[in-house]
């Protein structure tokens, strides 16, 4: 059995001891942005705690406590994670029933006043300042399905598909945190059957169901990073919805790739889940024989590279009708994180701490998988049928999507919160 | 006849009194990053002014001097075009012979040898914290000309070409100032008549020949820039070259575009030349009958919207040949800077100060007019001539490029100095 503590947590809760994941809040009395870990139905302020000396047993460890202080992870996240081991775990002893540092916190009444926060008195904000967003195109079932649609079965994935993890470079300004309202993007659209294109809000409003990942550890220009050592440059993972205007994306991306339909909003969970946290989770994606020989740059020599990550899709309605219309899981990937990063940077591409990478929508094989409206209603023929009579082909305006993601079983579960957005006019 | 400096500048300088361009420095004296403006052969230090109370006329519309502490130039950038106005011409005018401010400087020899450093003594850095940096394809005979190569010319320009300045997002982080060596990347390459792509240097590394606008002024994700006041978001242009592998790219853009082909590394030259100070070089762009209708929205009512800059590349090779190798003008673009931003945030997309927009490659109708060697050599057939019997199909080790770019007329010249890199292995 886990080790439990003293603070009491919903076995339900995605945030159990086992978790412990970074984020960065602000309350009412306290609009100053600040780091913290969900813990429970909880915030734990680390900046409060690190000026009360509660990082005082660590300080051999972990002089850097002035990484608290700042608005965004990245300073934390730049220390490697070497050090995100030794805190995490340190949180974990503290927060853990009669542990070793059990005068720090829960023998301490009034500094669990003055750090433990209940999770609905505060604001998340982007955990990270993101110098560049990349978004890959790692997740096979969804690549296929997509490209059935628009070339047949024989040729849905292009050539280079099953050589490299196919990826472009997104839009870091776009980025927002759960809970920001997507304005619909208005575009040039070209309406079926027509030449001249039309300037419209967009008609195909969709979803796309991600992983993404921050780097922690960067590279300098011109220094690759080697796929079996890439994993320690990760920080750790969030959920991302990749709003796309499929319509105006239809459109403008010959022959540069989508640029308009994507840049308008991309939302991410706000709890960074550490890769330390998620290794228990590891298991294998996709089967290697749906690759050819892999470039050896790209051979990490294990199979078990992709984490077990249960994934669902909700909708609410205006009508206030809500259901899970897609689940599926993070194995439904061809890449690993480590391939993504060592394909990034083997042409001598710079990661900086703080850059995002999107894994692409993530689908599984079945109709009630997939990871976006347009593979859900296949291009657009066949609504999805809701609860009460409703159906959608895309998003209408008042929509709420929520992803959420899980590991683990009841009473430890690793888990992401809220990746959630409302459709506004 | 333009009003002349007390400072003996050269008539060939691209730094007359009518360009003052904004940059970063540092010298070996003092090695912190600080702006300048380039005035004839020397940087004009703006930190070291400052300190001297040198703004103390200007401080009822510039008591902001502090932006010259920074170590780039987005805070100053930020301010906005009319406070950019103020600055410069105050510049102008104290430069200027027996000008009304000749006190500050031309009386003050002392002051001169604080702030004035000759231009070989200092080093150049990145003007600017690139937050976003996105590369359009508004060079309309250069995709006109790749177009052919890859579909005939009946079907050259893509359908949406003459309808929207079509655009990709690119890698922020591997921008780069002039001078920085540049590295040929490896990557993943599919040979002639092979199925399987090898691990390679890059054999078809090329340049491409763009200006670039820094943005100045922010907006709000959700609100669009007016194509009519987009100009005042624009706080100067450089010269950039965007250096692209070929074989790489592709191999790898099917299908969401450019990816490591270019983002090992793009160089921007160091000095900003402000709206303002290309004003007066407005010219038309290509003829307007070469698109279609335009939605209003990237309508700008006028057709004198592009800068008359004419633009050379010269290669040096390691034998020490220098040649130029291709001449032609910033008027071959088929959208201009307000029409790419207008664009570029019609669906909601949030501009930074500091973000970077490239033109695409700027080309002429003639063969010695163009911007990229794959142009040139008519996609690896013709191998460009150079003099003493050298020829380059594509980019050898130890070649340099240099790009550059000048308006106006000898006395006056406004131009950008060096965008120059070196192929490393």
């Amino acid at each position: 059995m886990s080790a439990q503590s003293w603070l009491p947590i919903d076995p339900k809760s995605q945030f159990s001891l086992q978790n412990i994941p970074f984020g960065i809040i602000s309350t009412t009395q306290n609009p100053k942005p600040r780091p913290a870990v969900a813990i429970g139905d909880h915030a734990f302020d680390l900046s409060a705690f690190a000026l009360a000396e509660g990082f005082k047993n660590l300080s051999p460890h972990f002089p850097q406590i002035n990484v608290f202080s700042e608005p965004t992870l990245n300073a934390f996240a730049g220390l490697g994670r070497p050090v995100h081991r030794v805190v995490r775990l340190y949180l974990q002893e503290i927060l853990t029933k009669d542990g070793k540092y059990s005068t720090v916190l829960e023998r301490n009444i009034a500094l669990q006043g003055k750090v433990l926060v209940p999770l609905k008195d505060v604001q998340t904000h982007l955990p990270m300042f993101i110098g560049d967003y990349t978004d890959f195109y790692a997740g096979k079932n969804h690549a296929y399905n997509i490209g059935v649609m628009f070339r047949g079965p024989a040729n849905a994935l292009q050539p280079n598909y099953t050589h490299l993890p196919v990826a472009y470079h997104g839009r870091a300004s776009s980025v927002v945190v759960s809970g920001t309202p997507i304005k619909r993007p208005s575009g040039q659209i070209l309406l079926p059957g027509t030449k001249e294109p039309i300037f419209s809000p967009s008609k195909k409003l969709d979803i796309e169901l991600e992983l993404a990942a921050f780097i922690c550890t960067p590279n300098e220009m011109g220094q690759p990073i080697n796929v079996k050592e890439a994993d320690q440059h990760i920080f750790g993972l969030v959920l991302m919805n990749d709003w796309s205007a499929r319509d105006i994306q239809a459109w403008e991306y010959v022959p540069l790739g989508p640029f308009l339909s994507k840049n308008f909003g991309t939302t991410i969970s706000p709890w960074v889940v550490l890769t330390d946290a998620l290794e228990p989770f590891l298991a294998q994606g996709l089967e290697p024989g749906d690759r050819d020989n892999l470039l050896e740059y790209l051979q990490e020599g294990k199979r078990e590279n992709i984490y077990d990550i249960k994934l669902e899709v909700d909708l609410t309605t205006p009508n206030g009708g809500c259901q899970t219309i897609a689940k599926t899981n993070a194995t439904n990937l061809l890449y690993s994180y480590p391939q993504m990063i060592a394909h990034h940077t083997v042409g001598g591409c710079a990661m900086r701490t703080g850059d995002l990478l999107g894994s692409g929508t993530i689908s599984g094989l079945e109709v009630t998988e997939r990871g976006a409206l347009l593979e859900m209603n296949e291009n657009g023929k066949v609504p999805v049928k809701l609860n009460g009579g409703e159906e959608r082909m895309f998003l209408e305006d008042g929509d709420i999507i929520n992803i959420r993601g899980v590991c683990g079983s009841e009473g430890a579960y690793v888990g992401f919160g809220d990746c959630s957005g409302k459709i506004i006019k």
